[in-house]
């Protein structure tokens, strides 16, 4: 299942970004599932990586190489996730980014590699490295609708996002990502990857990551599972010509967000299981940590997720997860709960206005919001996410058979 | 489905101490669904409840009492949690009180009330109150394999433990508890009442309470969702004349720990959908805290449980779990994974001497045991909990129709 339309939008080339795809069967023969993206000369290129501290060997590379210098190129395979795979996992890794520098001429400190699928298992290194030449030969501006698909997994569609903005010269963002279980990103998401021609030096780009991804991919949950290969990787190749300044960073992260809060989105739609698209909303918290707390409380409690996917406004769960989320000195006569524009409870109990009638109503949409004031400060965030269904079982019982 | 045997054990009546019922017809006509214990003269009485914020009216009720004078009287109903709803559920729960201390010819506030079942709907207050009379007429030292019955919500089974120890007189001591869904007790269980012939003063009974409650019902999650009824009370009578002092008190604890330990289990067995009774012992951990983060964020992951409930040893997701759980500067080729008694990963990967097949076989059981050990310390702690099956969605979508 999944929520939405679902139909990958129209994905603007970036100049001077290329993406190629190949076959390589790593887990199902015939599958897309190998990309490697080439990174023009001049650009920057900002990363974030998954806090888990099981990170995979493509991770601990990654990153290493990207402290080092500025990568030239990007590998990204789907169907193994190369993690829980020790010290052969990180010379598998290395291995690759050492064959690819060689078709390429580049070094290999130059490459950074992303694994996604299966944890726990070994890289089938011989498939891999005979798909390498393949993906590089089809470089394209053309490619990402090509990558967008070869880098899934348990995803059910293709996710991607761009736009373009600006009076007279455009600069222009694409982004593409993946994931659909395993989703609570934890300062980055499971696998991002976006571009834009702007001409970002690489601390203003930095910064420009951070702050899309912690109102994006940092606000999402399918099932509170941080992903050991979680990364996102923004590149700005400068091939518009345009330059973003002190003066002209707040706009540019502002279509930035656009493009990531699209890209997160897309993964909660395409969540595991999912048959509701859930933004849970909560306002007049004291701080950020207090609104992040109630809202992923909410969104990750069993009980309120299968509710959701039976279409049943049982707000008593909401409140008991309100409750449970290690608030201090919550007054609960304060908090009110909304589902969508209908007021539920307040005062501790349910709404006078409410019944069981606006309730039912309420909860039919495949969008659905929960919104929850607590009524003792300023702060407000929303976080999205699944319901919890029969088919999130079955994928997740079913997914290395 | 539920794990284990399930048979409700042998429950030695507790002198001092009875137990009558009635079906009041709360939520469905002719269950037994109302409970009244008496507490004999002279008895001591120490309580636990909930940490939720949104906690009960009961509960708010129960505390409060509590606080003020010894009870004489335990008043519990299913099929409703007079929960999220506000003055009116204060009020009804007072009013119980209040009937049941005019049968008794008690002040009102020497009863504590207790409620589970449906959050968010008032209490029928007339059937509750025709049930009293009844339940207060059927008062008896031999009435708690019915009480364990009338008590239930989703439960499946009568939950009960029982045992006598002492050379020539004898201490007894006997519990029942309910409990299958919305289990995450925090300071507490769902509902539990405990009894014992032992002399206790307040202050020794209390003391008691915590330190068996700390390692039995505070150490089981089915959903990591704390409710808001949550409770557990001991009492002791002194009908056997056997006064617990600082001497006789460690004995009498670890005594008390097998009937909590045992009621704990019995909810984990009957947890909603449960086809798995599984242990996650951590060990080797710098402290209790970081030894319970790692068990917990195991116990409560949807990727692990539904793998569990496959019988797939998808160990991949465990190191996950492990790596997310937010210990600082985890070195993960230190840490050991077993399933059983199988060793499955070291230094980072999976383990030399693992093959699928050992693997597939340590996971056919009922009962598993899931063991890290972080190798960084002397701590170890246990948590008990549930696999996540399509039983589980199912029960709580359907829960409210």
């Amino acid at each position: 299942m999944a929520t939405g339309k679902g139909q990958l939008p129209t994905l603007h080339p970036v100049t001077g970004f290329k993406l190629g795809i190949a076959s390589a069967g790593i887990k199902t023969p015939g599958r897309k599932d190998l990309v490697v993206m080439e990174i023009a000369e001049g650009s920057t290129v900002a990363g974030l990586f998954t806090q888990n501290a099981f990170c995979a060997a493509p991770v601990t590379i990654a990153k290493a190489h990207l402290a080092s210098t500025t990568p030239k190129y990007l590998l990204i395979n789907t169907g193994n996730a190369n993690a829980g795979t020790g010290e052969k996992g990180l010379s598998d890794a290395l291995q690759s980014c050492d064959v690819l520098a060689a078709i390429t001429s580049v070094k290999k400190d130059q490459i950074l590699p992303f694994s996604t699928g299966v944890i726990g298992e070994l890289m089938p290194m011989d498939r891999l490295l005979k798909g390498l030449p393949i993906a590089a030969a089809a470089l394209s501006e053309e490619g990402w609708a090509d990558a967008a698909a070869a880098i899934l997994t348990t995803d059910t569609r293709a996710k991607g996002a761009s736009l373009q903005y600006g009076k007279g010269r455009k600069i222009t963002m694409t982004g593409i990502t993946k994931g659909s279980g395993m989703i609570k990103p934890n300062m980055a998401t499971m696998l991002g990857f976006v571009a834009t021609d702007a001409a970002v030096d690489a601390e203003l780009l930095h910064r420009a990551l951070r702050l899309a991804n912690e109102k994006s991919f940092n606000r999402i949950t399918v099932d509170s599972d941080t992903s050991t290969n979680d990364a996102v990787i923004l590149v700005a190749t400068g091939a518009s010509g345009i330059i973003i300044n002190e003066e002209s960073f707040d706009q540019f992260v502002a279509e930035l967000k656009t493009v990531f809060i699209d890209l997160a989105q897309a993964i909660i739609r395409d969540g595991e299981g999912a048959s509701k698209f859930v933004s849970v909303v909560v306002e007049g918290a004291v701080d950020t940590d207090e609104a992040l707390a109630v809202a992923y409380t909410i969104a990750e409690s069993p009980l309120v997720k299968t509710a959701l996917g039976a279409s049943d406004p049982n707000w008593g769960r909401i409140l008991a997860a309100i409750g449970r989320a290690g608030l201090t000195n919550l007054d609960v006569n304060e908090v009110q709960l909304y589902l969508n524009s209908v007021l539920i409870a307040e005062n501790g109990a349910r709404a006078a206005s409410y019944t069981e009638g606006t309730g039912q109503t309420a909860m039919q949409p495949e969008d659905i919001e929960i919104r929850v004031s607590l009524n003792r400060g300023q702060a407000t965030e929303t976080v999205w996410t699944t319901d919890l269904t029969h088919d999130y079982v079955r994928i997740n019982a079913e997914y290395r058979t």
